[in-house]
C-alpha cells in the first residue's frame, strides 16, 4: 500500500492561491476501529467551492482551519472492512478531504452507483456537479421549449450539463465558455447552439448575437463582467440560477462604479427572478430522479462529459489553482491510486 | 359643472421633478360618443411607479409623451351616460389620467367595488396599492408563521398593507420609515412589532436590533442606503419582494464602491430569492381573493390605512414631488371635485 499523505491549508490565501497556501504531509496509516473501513482514494474531485472554505468567513460551512486537511470528495475503494455492510474491494464516495486513506464509518459513505458508467463520473457529471446543473435548472431555471438558456462556464463540470439538459427541454442553449478551444467543444462536442468566448473581445455584442431573442435563463457560475454581459440581455421573467461566482471567489474582482442600483432596476423592471443556491438544499426531494434520468443519458452518450485528470495527490494543488484560473478543461480530478 | 383641466409633462425631469416639469391646461369638455361614458374625477392617485414614466426610458409601460396628460388611476362619478350599463351618479374607476373629466368606453373602466368603504379605498387600501402588497406577500415572500417580515416605506399605502398582512399570516412585522412621526404611526396606529427610523443615525444597527432573529422576508419599496441595511441581516432562504426602489427613481443615488459582487456573494451563499415584481402579473389569479380577504379587514378596522389628501387638481404636481421626497403620509390622493 502507498504511504499516507494528505494536504493541509498551510496559510490562507489572499486573492488566488499559491501553493504555498498549501502543503504535503505524511503520516501514520490511519487505524479503522470496529464498525469503521479502511478506504484508499482513488479520485479526488476539486470544485470551486473549495476557495470559500479556505477564507476564514462566511460561507454555507465552516472554513478549514489553518493546517487542517482541505476539504473534498473522493472516490475510494474499501482495503479492510471492520464492518459487515462493505467488502474489501468495493468502491464507495465520500467526503474525506485530500488525503490518500481515511478510517471511515459508514454513515459518512456511499456505495458507488453509476450504472455502467466509470466510478469516477460519481464525481462529475453524475455527481454533484452534475445534479447541480439538473437541480439549479428544473427547480430554479425551468426552462421552457423555445426558450434561450445561457450558462457562463459552459465547459465547465456543471456548466455543460446545464447547456445538454436545456437542449433536452426543448431550449436553446448558450455556452459563455473562456478561449476558442473550450467554445469550439461546447459548440460542436457538447452540442450547444451557440458558444461565446469570454476572452476576446466584445462580450456584450458576442453575447448578444448569440442570443437574438434574449435570454430567459441564466445560469451563473461565474459573475463579474460576465454578469455585466448577460443582464442587460435578460427578458421579462427571466430566472437566473445563482450557482457560483469564482470571478469573485479571489476577492480581486477589478474597481469598477456601483451598479446595485442598476442591477435592483432591472430586477424590478422586468420581474427577474434571481435565486442563490446549494445543491444540497435540493438533494431530498430531486436526488433520485437525477440518478434515474441522467445515468442512461449518460451511458448513451446523449449527455457527454470530459474530465481533467492529473496524477498523485501532490498535484491536486497546482490542479485546484489551474481549475479558478480556467486552464483546466472539463471536470477536474486528481488521480490519487 | 367645473371647467375641463388637465396636467401635462411639460419637460422631462433630471432628478427628483420640480413644478416646471408640469403644466395645468384648460380646454374644452369632453364629448362622449355614442357607448361612452363622461365622467368627472373624484379622487386621483398619485403612486411611485408615475415618476418612472416621465423617463424616455424601459421601464414596465411606455413613457408620458412631452406635452402628453400624466398618467394616473381616478375614482369618477359618471355625469353623462351614452351606455345602457351606466346611470348618473354611479362611481367609477380608471386610467384616465391627470385631468378633471373624460369620455371614456366601458371597457376602460370598472365600477367601484368597495363594500362598505368609501369608496377612494379603491385606489388605495383595496387598490393597486393594497393588492400589490398582497401579491408580493404571497406569491413571493410567502411569510410563516414566526418569521420576520421587514417593509420599508411602511407608512406609505404599499407598506403599510405589507407589515399588517404579514401579522395576520403569524409573522414578526418591523417597519422602515422617515421620522418620528411615522415611526410612532407605525408601530402604535398600524401595530407593527417594530419601527425603524431610517432618517435617524445608525439604521445598520437600529435594525439589526429590531430583527434579532434576522430577516426572513424583506419587502423591498425605497432600496439605496436601506437596502443596504437590510441585506447583511437576510437569512438563508430569506425571500425579496422588490416591489419598488424610489430612492433610485431620480437617478440621483450618492456615488459608492461598487457593491454587486458582495451582493451576489450573499445571494448565492445564503440562497437567497430576490424577485421584482409589478402588481399586474399575479391579478389574474389573485384579484378577488385579494378583494374578498381583504374589503372585511378594512372595515371591521383589522386593516388600517392613511390617506394625505390635498385639494384641487392643480395642487398634484406638489403633492407628486412631496411623495417622491417621503413628506406625504399615507396614500398620497388628490381631491379633484
Amino acid at each position: 500500500m502507498d504511504p499516507y499523505r494528505q494536504v493541509v491549508l498551510a496559510a490562507r490565501p489572499e486573492g488566488l492561491p499559491r501553493a504555498g497556501n498549501f502543503r504535503v504531509e505524511t503520516g501514520p496509516m490511519p487505524e479503522p476501529l470496529e464498525g469503521q473501513v479502511l478506504v484508499a482514494t482513488k479520485f479526488l474531485s476539486l470544485d470551486p467551492y473549495m476557495r470559500g472554505r479556505m477564507n476564514d468567513a462566511e460561507s454555507y460551512a465552516p472554513p478549514v482551519n489553518v493546517g487542517g486537511v482541505m476539504e473534498g470528495e473522493v472516490v475510494a475503494e474499501v482495503v479492510r472492512s471492520r464492518h459487515p455492510s462493505f467488502s474489501q474491494g468495493e468502491l464507495v464516495q465520500g467526503r474525506i478531504g485530500w488525503r490518500t486513506h481515511a478510517a471511515v464509518a459508514p454513515r459518512d459513505l456511499q456505495k458507488v452507483d453509476t450504472g455502467l458508467n466509470p466510478p469516477e463520473t460519481s464525481l462529475g457529471v453524475l455527481g454533484m456537479p452534475g445534479f447541480t446543473a439538473y437541480a439549479g435548472l428544473r427547480a430554479i431555471g425551468q426552462p421552457k421549449p423555445g426558450e434561450t438558456v445561457v450558462v457562463s462556464s459552459a465547459a465547465g463540470a456543471v456548466g455543460s450539463v446545464v447547456g445538454q439538459l436545456a437542449q433536452l427541454a426543448g431550449a436553446r442553449a448558450v455556452g459563455i465558455a473562456g478561449g476558442a478551444a473550450k467554445c469550439a467543444y461546447v459548440r460542436d462536442e457538447l452540442g450547444f447552439d451557440a458558444a461565446v468566448d469570454h476572452k476576446a473581445h466584445g462580450l456584450s455584442k458576442a453575447l448578444a448575437a448569440a442570443c437574438p431573442d434574449g435570454i430567459d435563463v441564466y445560469f451563473e457560475n461565474v459573475g463579474g463582467p460576465i454578469w455585466n454581459a448577460g443582464l442587460p440581455l435578460l427578458n421579462r421573467y427571466a430566472r437566473v440560477p445563482v450557482c457560483g461566482l469564482i470571478a469573485h471567489y479571489n476577492g480581486d474582482a477589478p474597481a469598477e462604479p456601483n451598479s446595485v442600483a442598476e442591477t435592483m432596476l432591472a430586477i424590478l423592471r422586468r420581474s427577474l427572478l434571481i435565486r442563490g443556491f446549494i445543491n444540497t438544499e435540493f438533494a431530498p426531494q430531486l436526488y433520485r430522479a437525477f440518478l434515474s434520468e441522467i445515468t442512461p443519458l449518460v451511458h448513451s452518450g446523449r449527455i457527454r462529459y470530459r474530465e481533467h485528470v492529473v496524477d498523485g495527490l501532490e498535484a491536486a494543488p497546482q490542479a485546484f489553482i489551474g481549475m479558478l484560473e480556467g486552464r483546466n478543461f472539463g471536470k477536474t480530478l486528481v488521480r490519487v491510486s
